[in-house]
């Protein structure tokens, strides 16, 4: 299959590879760590994200692998000695990657993915991981505003020839997908990914021809159960709709069924052409006909085009999404997290700052999710250290790590609970098997349905609580005070 | 080499299919046709634009072909019939490119590729021609605007991890490069491309050792000859650097010749850290220690960090450099601009739209530049049909296409010209050799040497003048006049 399968072991940072040496030398390397891949706000100022990529994280963990030429390239750069170059060239994952599944409603500071490997081998993946997870997680989070716009109509991914790069458009369009997106123009992700591929014409097909009725006939002709056409390379109203009723009024003259037909609007004022287009197509007997736009959308347009009352059914997005136009970037990070001594003793790690809110959290770490046990709803989520087990059984009191005075209590038998970090690499193995993209994306429409409204809303929404388990708080303080001693 | 290579083929938007298609049913794939890429609008609200991602346009026109595998998924979609899928399987690229070089400083409206090919070939290539042009240019661009910022200092691209998928990390950093970025963090472009590659460690190498004196102390002895310590893993000015000073004393006083050497910031205010570490470097004896900084840094936080007098001298620009943050889509768009008739007269083409701006240039057309003969310096660029010839032993007088009472005459042998676009493919056969990246950035770098800094200021610089020739000028209005008495 056309790009995958390919070994990016050397889409790293170089500072990785140095640290790598480092700590080969000062017998460091096989020390056991845990790294934390997490993020510290939403993207586009929304109330969650989604998280995706993971399928190709495991494509790059199951590539990881120093080949002949890579390692004559690195010996060039003349800053690696043979004992390195010889470690690399032996170099396998054999670590644990546990990671929440993707299309997965997240919020920051909740590991994402938890690596416990050799340091060696935690440290070469940093980089790759954080592009491949920060990227998908970006477009599926935006891709969730934008159809939440929609209302359950139907969003195009439109976005591949403005995307960064071919992987932006091809991993763009996969979770555009998985964030909610009917289909997608790019055909590559469609074979690569099974997802639906959708599009007709463009402004050069109409100018192809002498004229636009012309043009629009032959479309007709060759796509009759396809027919959308395009009507605004020369007037909209003057020409385009008119034309496109002509070949309508054509085809249904001629029996053909006309189902899946209709116009796209492409320029101009979308409310206003979608208007007129709609009273013409109707009084023309084409109540059916689809009305489907394109042109600089985004989430706020399309919610202000229907306050405004457009008659437009399709949405097809391209820049704003693929890009995340507004936000185009999900600001993962990877931290240390622990350090797992020879006994199996784990000392905990953590990194300090001037802003709290960049304090890690310590730890090997697990994730709770609390449900209301009737609704369905989210209720919170709960960091806690690895070994702690919350019993459902039990009342839980949980409080918000900065305002620890927000206390709530979920009473037992009122809740139901779910770990969201699952097993992916054990020992190096995978034991995980990816579902099929439009299958993650159903699973995403689901995660969704369990938020509220509230929490959805596009600007300002509703905070969802994330809360850190009594003991996580605790070893927390207890680690900023000491180190605060011993290095300030 | 890994990542290249890669058939792209179906890197394509699905309606190029469909139009493809339906122009082999009208009798119409043969026909030779003539598209324009170029864009409308400087990114970033850049006086300029610099042109990359020609190197992989040509690596992607090279490989194109459609593999059985990838025909029988088309078949699979049910819009396709033998008879295309036959064509496609001898699908053979034959037609003729010019392009500008990249590393150009190219303006909106320009023609930066000009695609001469049968309408089959010609449709197909529009989605990855864009996809590769708008990402590379973008971001070249962008490190163009961010080095101006930095004043000749050292800029290094450090966003691997916050690109938009791998291949923004590793096509973005050669773009970087291009544009002047003197190394990047990514090994596989470094690799790939020959780029300068740089990095040294991060907070959590610190983090790995009991503490942070051991830590530097372990750097240092792995790296004395490139030994730039992260300095604010716990407190910079408190713990950070002091631990930094007594690492290069002890490296001093052990007889380290003490080069390429320093601390970098990446957190705090980088103005006031760098200025109190300047003081206590140079009090220490260690005047020559580089300060680098990284932390959201992009050309508007550089100026004004220069401003305030802040005591950096090499810049690591991540996230802001890598997406383009400010501004994350180029813009770039490919349209009709002629048909050629089988007794190779041309009938020039356009799109009308209600924006007068989006109204494209008809015909084949050509780019002269034309240079001040004494300073060498940028005077204008001229549009012009393919067909016409400047002769520099004449007076020409150029005026601004929108305000067209805008003139001005260049005086015969008082300019140089040159035109800046280069044949590519012709007859499908390549004929250009691509220069290495740092040639391309040398050459970029003159390129830059030509304009005023009145055009390189980062806030409303002054205009470039973008002029049509009078024929390309007339042809245009007599077109719109035609066009909306037969659409409108």
């Amino acid at each position: 299959m056309p790009a995958t399968g390919r070994n990016l072991t050397l889409l790293t940072d170089f500072y990785e590879l140095t640290m790598m040496r480092g700590y080969l030398k000062s017998q460091m390397a096989d020390r056991l760590v845990v790294f934390d891949l997490f993020f510290r706000k939403n993207p586009s100022g929304n109330g969650y994200a989604i998280t995706a990529g993971l399928a190709q994280v495991i494509e790059y963990i199951e590539n990881l692998n120093f080949p002949e030429e890579e390692l004559a390239y690195l010996e060039s750069t003349g800053s690696f000695d043979c004992e390195f170059i010889e470690e690399l060239r032996n170099f396998k994952f054999t670590g644990e990657i546990f990671a929440v599944p993707e299309g997965t409603v997240v919020f920051p500071n909740e590991p994402l993915i938890r690596v416990k490997a050799p340091l060696f081998q935690a440290q070469l993946i940093e980089t790759a991981l954080l592009t491949i997870i920060n990227h998908q997680s970006l477009i599926a989070t935006k891709a969730a505003r934008v159809c939440w716009a929609a209302q359950g109509e139907s969003v195009l991914e439109f976005g591949l020839r403005r995307a960064q790069g071919p992987d932006a458009g091809i991993y763009g369009a996969r979770a555009a997908v998985i964030g909610g997106c009917s289909a997608t123009s790019n055909v590559l992700a469609g074979r690569m990914f099974g997802a639906p591929i959708k599009g007709t014409h463009a402004h050069s097909w109409v100018m192809s021809f002498d004229d636009e009725l012309t043009a629009f006939r032959q479309y007709a002709k060759y796509y009759p159960n396809a027919c959308i056409l395009l009507v605004d390379t020369y007037d909209t109203i003057r020409s385009g709709v008119p034309n496109a009723i002509k070949v309508f009024t054509e085809m249904k003259s001629q029996g053909e069924p006309l189902k899946n037909y209709g116009i796209r609007l492409d320029s101009g004022d979308l409310s206003y052409l979608s208007k007129i287009a709609r009273r013409m197509l109707d009084a023309a007997g084409f109540k059916d006909a689809v009305i489907s736009a394109s042109s600089d959308l985004d989430e706020s347009l399309i919610a202000q085009l229907k306050l405004q009352g457009a008659c437009i059914t399709v949405w097809g997005v391209g820049t704003n999404l693929i890009t995340s136009e507004d936000c185009p970037s999900f600001g993962g990070v990877y931290k240390l997290a622990s350090e797992i001594g020879e006994s199996g003793i784990e000392t905990p790690k953590i990194k300090l700052s001037e802003n709290p809110e960049k304090i890690t959290n310590p730890g090997s770490k697990k994730i709770y999710r609390f449900y209301d046990k009737d609704s369905g709803k989210f209720k919170a989520d709960l960091i806690a250290l690895e070994s702690e087990i919350v019993d459902p059984d039990e009342d839980i009191t949980i409080f918000d790590p900065v305002s620890t005075w927000k206390k709530s209590t979920l009473k037992a038998g009122a809740y139901k609970i779910r770990q969201l970090l699952e097993p992916i690499f054990v020992n190096g193995r995978l034991v995980y098997e990816t579902p099929g993209v439009m299958e993650i994306q159903a699973y995403c429409k689901k995660e969704l349905d369990t938020l509220w409204d509230e929490h959805k809303r596009l600007v300002n929404p509703q905070v969802c609580y994330v809360d850190l388990s009594q003991k996580l708080f605790d070893l927390k303080e207890k680690m900023i005070r000491e180190l605060r001693e011993i290095n300030g």
